[in-house]
């Protein structure tokens, strides 16, 4: 096989296969190629991730090493993506009774949640996460999106138990914003004691739902590592009970008399800075 | 830049927008190429996509045409990764209280469902579909997955409706297997009228709730030109009500007593045949 055959072929198993350490034997093997050859190769490859914008290869040296796709969004890519998105959300269209807003084409669009998750695996990605946590409904898509990213599994808080998923845990917690008291489960055998996790949900106000995920993943033991939500409403009492999450925008003002939306990149643009 | 550098660059590109027509003066002018070269590229990555087994560029000639990446799953890879799945699926450890079959590993697993989304997407890649339409919770993993090889928004039924949705039109049904009314809702704005559609679920048994979800996408005069399930399971009294549908396995036999269970590859496998 060439050179041009092989880094085809070796860049579709890297962006199959990111967070993964792989040896390069398995490629001198696949492809009959000398190690050395491979080498050259997998420079090539880093190169021009890095040159694209999409992440790079991570060479651990030794008997046990090998070669890892770390995917990482460039900085420029992730503002002018952000950018877009708070462009898209600020439609007057979106605005539904209430005040609130509609997202859920964005949380349906693939192309949309690909680069959302990419963004988030970038942030994520020194953590060694070992599971994503969601809670039905909505926020299913985003940790979908970022675990493709990371390779690691997506464990779903259910608001009520389910016959097919065994025996659960659960709690009852009390709502930020409307201050009732509902419940969450997580099945025993969805998340391994002492698992490091990310908390994902697309949407936050005063952040009761995270607690409560924060709390049900105490009796797993769980070290919550981080928080990412898509995206982040300001509570009118400024009784936020989270402080320490990412979210990829800020809704700052919705006006349905006057139709005006307001929407900035969120704190996640920190990061790269 | 080079052959070998653009290589890298094209194969990323249709690898993160498949199903998507891009013009050649696209990547001449992105990587400073004449067409002619930038046509023997693409010549290179076709190849090589289809000695990788994973789909093929499909070139269409004259003014408003291009050249998109439509992913295919050969079938000696779906054979073997649909035999794994069975293997998988028939660990005695799997069988929960009632004979039910725990399943919400692999619906969490993003290397599984990144296979399996990319065998359904072969299965629907001819029917020119519009949306993935499935239910919350367990389908939405799966929709996910397929959507991103079709590239169509994934489309999510709910039990109840949801205030941050709009307007809604919603259904009673009958479960099939618990004979139960049941209630789904599909917010107005989540599908234009008369699109073509397949209908995605984790799994069936009598087949009731899409049932449900064909009478609710009437409402939308949406064409259901698909159906396709992760696992379907023998219905003990034989009154399944849908017919028409892929399912990647199939599970014959789940007996608790003697911790047995047994999975066959479904009726996907036809589509190869």
């Amino acid at each position: 096989m060439k050179r041009s055959n092989r880094l085809i072929a070796i860049t579709n198993y890297f962006m199959s296969n990111p967070k993964q350490l792989v040896q390069l034997t398995y490629f001198s093997e696949a492809y009959s190629a000398s190690k050395s050859s491979i080498s050259e190769d997998l420079d090539i490859v880093d190169e021009m991730f890095q040159h694209e914008g999409i992440g790079f290869l991570d060479r651990i040296a030794g008997a046990a090493g090998g070669v890892m796709y770390v995917p990482y969004y460039s900085k420029e890519k992730s503002t002018s993506f952000i950018q877009d998105l708070c462009t898209q959300l600020e439609d007057p269209e979106r605005i539904l009774p209430g005040g609130y807003l509609y997202m859920s084409d964005i949380l349906g669009n693939p192309a949309t949640m690909r680069k959302v998750g990419h963004i988030f695996a970038t942030a994520f990605s020194d953590l060694h996460i070992d599971a994503i946590v969601t809670v039905a409904t909505k926020g299913i898509s985003l940790a979908n999106a970022i675990a493709s990213y990371l390779n690691v599994p997506v464990v779903t808080v259910r608001r009520d138990p389910k016959v097919t998923e065994g025996s659960s845990v659960s709690i009852n917690y009390v709502s930020g914003s409307s201050r009732k008291i509902q419940t969450m489960v997580l099945p025993r055998r969805s998340l391994p004691e002492g698992s490091n996790v990310c908390i994902v949900d697309d949407f936050m106000k005063a952040g009761g739902t995270i607690t409560g995920m924060k709390s049900l993943l105490d009796e797993f033991n769980a070290n919550v590592k981080a928080i990412g939500v898509l995206a982040e409403a300001e509570d009118e009492e400024d009784e936020r009970v989270v402080l320490d999450y990412m979210s990829l925008v800020q809704i700052t003002n919705v006006n349905s008399l006057k139709q005006i939306i307001e929407v900035h990149p969120g704190t996640i643009i920190r990061q790269w800075e």
